[in-house]
């Protein structure tokens, strides 16, 4: 088992990565000082397979389990789910020192963390994420939140954990397709911040894909610790942390005009980058040869570089519009500037839609 | 007009305390940084009042002002108001460096700083308190929240505005009964800290119930005063901070056993505050003529001492153990031990029982 710490002042927290975790949550709970009740958060596919085993293994730490199940898909990340976890935890009476633990990928930590932030104005919150994407991505950044008709996370808060466990084990059970979105977001760290690990994932993707489980640790431990040194600089998102946002600007726009339903984060991402890292060799600030580069990566991950067919340009840069990362008029893009490097950049809506077309 | 600090680290701010601050609303947002949209999220008995001044003093200001009802009272610090507003401030386009502003007391603030707090994950938030009880209560702390049906407050986040103003002008508009109501508040601090704020309130009273604005102003800012220091010392009240839910967790229960309708907030804490200290007395924590001095105060004040003539005691102690102040089975109750001093103490709903008897 490999620690590594997000250093927030009083919000520090561990990372815990390794396999088996699962079974070792109750000592790994205690040890951060969690008591009493905990509330698994997790949805009825993630249940079937690892809520036996975490719930014996914190029913064995003295533990008292409540187990919410929340429906499926990023289409119940909504209102419905939170305020469905709300009910049970005042049923259950919940107290402040009491316990929500998400169970699952990144709807279930977003949605439970959200409500663990809001329930008696905030208790204590651990995540146990389940998906490549959720253990890369939002185990480190205290992002919770919401979606609203209009738009991808426009309710939430930042909202840090007690705790993280990375079990990669469980990443056996996961959907091929799943797994390669996940490397979407392993391939962003690579492009914004280390060639080192750009280049390691060019050489070794066979090696990934097959989830060699070593590697799939060490790939793991690499992106949270990139992150973290992101979220440290600039917790709320005021400035700097807005680099982790590469790619998303036009991903969030096609998970929104696509219904969150054709294309996963992970996926929606990859296309994204491609277009974000085509943008930038447009607006003069990248050269070609990196632009091959990434989108050569990220076809041999096996993730899409175009949008698909009948998503409308146009519609995207309307999503951008009600999105967060709009301020008078223009929408701030994360530009490339060769593998490793970025800046910010604000671009007029034309300007973006330019390098949209397929 | 005098300023006070309230000192958060990066979450610090001003309270400005004077009379004819809503004229000056403009000036004093720009001064703290606000630029651009501001949501005045109100009611519409303070918008009949104050709507059209803040309004226009924000619009010299160069502020794009949207105004945005709520319906007026406890019952409706809920879910649907709190969505209400998301769908405005979406609907409106509000940015992450909008501002949304609270013009009202303390339901509209809860619930507009619980809106501003999770908004694209928080945006600026401005109070403007117009009632006596939210000018030195909700002004200082950073809570904001709605009800659940089960209870209140119990949904929420810890939010520090970027700014405070307290115009004791609009006081002269405060129905009686409210202003009354929260001057329970302001015995509270003299109990719980501060003699000479007990004794200045014993001598004066009559004074303060004439809205003699220059006593007004003094008792305002000695009671944030005293709260900032207390807020300061444990922001998220981990454990000191619940020193000022003094008379409050008897309090809310009789709010929710009556539904938030019969008793406003401060005659409700009244009632807490007394049954609190003859719970201190019984508990062998406080003398008789500490507590003798309590309720002639409260009374002088116009202020309720009984429970209500129907509230069954036992129900109030079943509402207390749903409420957040609860651990182990065990109610925490904040004791009196004498004027200006107090002590926490955990009592078995019995022990509570016995002292509610009418």
């Amino acid at each position: 088992m490999q620690t590594l710490t997000v250093n927030l002042g009083d919000r520090s927290y561990p990372i815990h990565v390794g396999a088996g975790l699962l079974e070792r949550a109750g000592e790994l709970l205690q040890q951060a000082g969690v008591r009493g009740k905990v509330a698994v958060v997790t949805n009825p596919t993630v249940a079937q397979l690892y809520l036996d085993p975490i719930h014996e293994a914190l029913t064995n730490a003295e533990f008292e389990v409540t187990p919410i199940l929340v429906p499926d898909g990023e289409e119940h990340k909504n209102l419905k789910s939170l305020v469905s976890i709300y009910d049970r935890l005042i049923g259950e009476r919940f107290e402040r020192k009491s316990c929500v633990l998400a169970l699952g990928g990144g709807v279930v930590g977003d949605v439970a963390g959200f409500a663990a932030a809001t329930y008696l104005r905030g208790v204590s919150y651990v995540q146990v994420p389940t998906t490549l994407l959720a253990q890369v991505d939002s185990s480190v950044g205290g992002k919770t939140g919401i979606n609203h008709e209009s738009g991808k996370n426009l309710i939430g808060a930042f909202y840090q954990p007690k705790l993280v466990l990375i079990d990669v084990a469980v990443l056996r059970t996961l959907p091929h397709r799943e797994l390669v979105a996940g490397l979407a977001e392993v391939i962003k760290y690579g492009i914004i911040q280390d060639p080192a690990l750009f280049e390691l994932l060019e050489q070794r993707m066979e090696k990934l894909l097959g989830s060699d489980r070593e590697l799939l640790s060490q790939v793991i431990a690499v992106s949270c610790a990139i992150k973290a040194r992101v979220v440290e600089a600039d917790e709320r998102e005021d400035d700097y942390r807005a680099v982790l946002n590469f790619g998303h600007t036009i991903g969030h726009a096609l998970e929104t005009v696509t219904g969150y339903r054709q294309v996963l984060h992970g996926e929606a991402v990859a296309v994204g980058m491609v277009k974000a890292v085509a943008l930038s060799v447009q607006q003069g600030f990248c050269d070609t040869a990196s632009f091959n580069r990434v989108a050569a990566l990220v076809r041999k991950a096996g993730l899409p570089v175009e949008i698909p067919p009948g998503v409308l340009p146009q519609n995207l840069i309307q999503a951008m519009e009600v999105d967060k990362k709009v301020a008078g008029g223009k929408i701030k893009f994360i530009m490339c500037e060769g593998i490793g490097k970025t800046r910010f950049h604000w671009l007029a809506p034309n300007e973006v839609l330019s390098a949209l077309g397929v």
